[in-house]
């Protein structure tokens, strides 16, 4: 049984997740206050303001179809150009998934191949294969810089890992109220599958964020009347679903 | 728009994928007939009479929740039984994620690891850490047979590989009339990023196989009367969801 269902104030516009994450100086941070029914581990008990929504949080599946042209997005941060042209070793246009992976990696943190598909997937113009050109990458790059800022807010004792409950209080903090039960069955997949507790560096931070926001935006985008319920079509269900699925290749 | 709903046909019980692929020696193999929308790449405009749900197919998620005791189901095989101990090399009575590589690799094919980690989800029993025991070896076993019978009858030129055609086929074949728009999205994930026509291993087959067959069988319980369409809270939709995604570490 869903707690939404559980839970009147969920079904209110103000505490459903918004529709991006804002930008890390927008942030609005709420103290949490837990309902009376004890479930102190559950996030939808949260009284929850989002914050505003962000506009320029990627591309590709989250509706905008962005197109790969030559040019950079005026007012791009110059680094942002070069390291994209310095990864484009061939002057395509567009770096690949490895060229990405270097390019990321010498600025963020080591993603790993698998992630860097996944990103690639987020962000791409569905009409291309698996590459982004400069609109895609400044896109991913002002992204992720939006991800290192919430991680280094909620990292709070500055250890390079986010443990559950900073994350789950880091997604609560961008406006994603998420059960504590959903989770903790993300967060099942993740660690060296001991069961031990599972700490999260900033590449599995940014796979759990944005899983759980774009789940949850492609969610919102049928449940038209914020009432934590949508219908769904059989096409539509694994049409929502497959973006998230990595290529195991 | 889903196709669903644009074809009456699919408001039945007969045309709706069943609960299970069947054994292959099980398999009914209607040939397909095309509506006359000329929409012959839809798989959604089958009439398809589905196989016979086979009971054996799998543990963990597919809702039957089995305890990972020390024994075997009476009558698996000897071999099977044999792999497990030579591969359980500590004799704790699991396989973990490389050790169940090395057991598959050596009868069926080289999975990489993020798919033994994604067979492991699926068939482990939900209470356990990241390794199985015998009763889901066996049923992981016995279900990869099942997919090897059915990826060598679709595989028709025997190239080892199975292309887009011979996928929509043998998932309709063990009946599941997956829309060619559904399946394109999830091919799209596979092959080397370059957007050449994709053709499967048979570990992507299997991938690919039970993505849809999990997926489907998860909307089927929420779409009791077989209407196409399930109404989902926001916690059933995430936590249908999530056990689909890879851990990326």
């Amino acid at each position: 049984m869903s707690s939404w269902n559980n839970n009147n104030r969920y079904h209110s516009e103000s505490s459903y997740a918004p529709s991006a994450p804002s930008l890390p100086d927008q942030h609005q941070q709420p103290q949490p206050h837990y309902s009376n029914n004890n479930n102190n581990n559950a996030p939808s008990n949260y009284h929850h303001a989002p914050p505003p929504p962000s506009s320029n949080y990627g591309s590709g599946y989250y509706g905008q179809v962005s197109s790969s042209s030559y040019s950079f997005p005026q007012g791009t941060n110059p680094d942002v150009i070069r390291t994209f042209q310095m990864f484009d070793r061939d002057q395509s246009g567009f770096v690949d998934d490895k060229e990405l992976q270097q390019a990321l990696s010498s600025a963020f943190h080591n993603f790993n191949i698998a992630t860097i598909r996944f990103l690639i997937f987020l962000f791409k113009d569905p009409r291309q294969p698996l590459r982004i050109g400069p609109k895609e990458f400044s896109a991913l790059w002002n992204c992720l810089g939006q991800w290192r800022g919430i991680f280094e807010r909620y990292d709070k004792d500055r250890s390079g890992k986010i443990d559950p409950l900073e994350l789950r209080d880091a997604l609560y903090g961008i406006g994603y109220a998420v059960p504590g039960s959903v989770l903790q069955l993300l967060l099942s997949k993740y660690g060296d599958g001991s069961g031990r507790r599972v700490e999260l560096g900033f590449d599995s931070f940014v796979e759990c964020g944005m899983i759980i926001k774009g789940l949850t935006e492609k969610f919102k985008e049928k449940d038209t009347r914020r009432t934590g319920s949508a219908k769904l079509s059989y096409d539509e269900f694994m049409s929502m679903v497959i973006p998230f699925l990595v290529s195991y290749d």
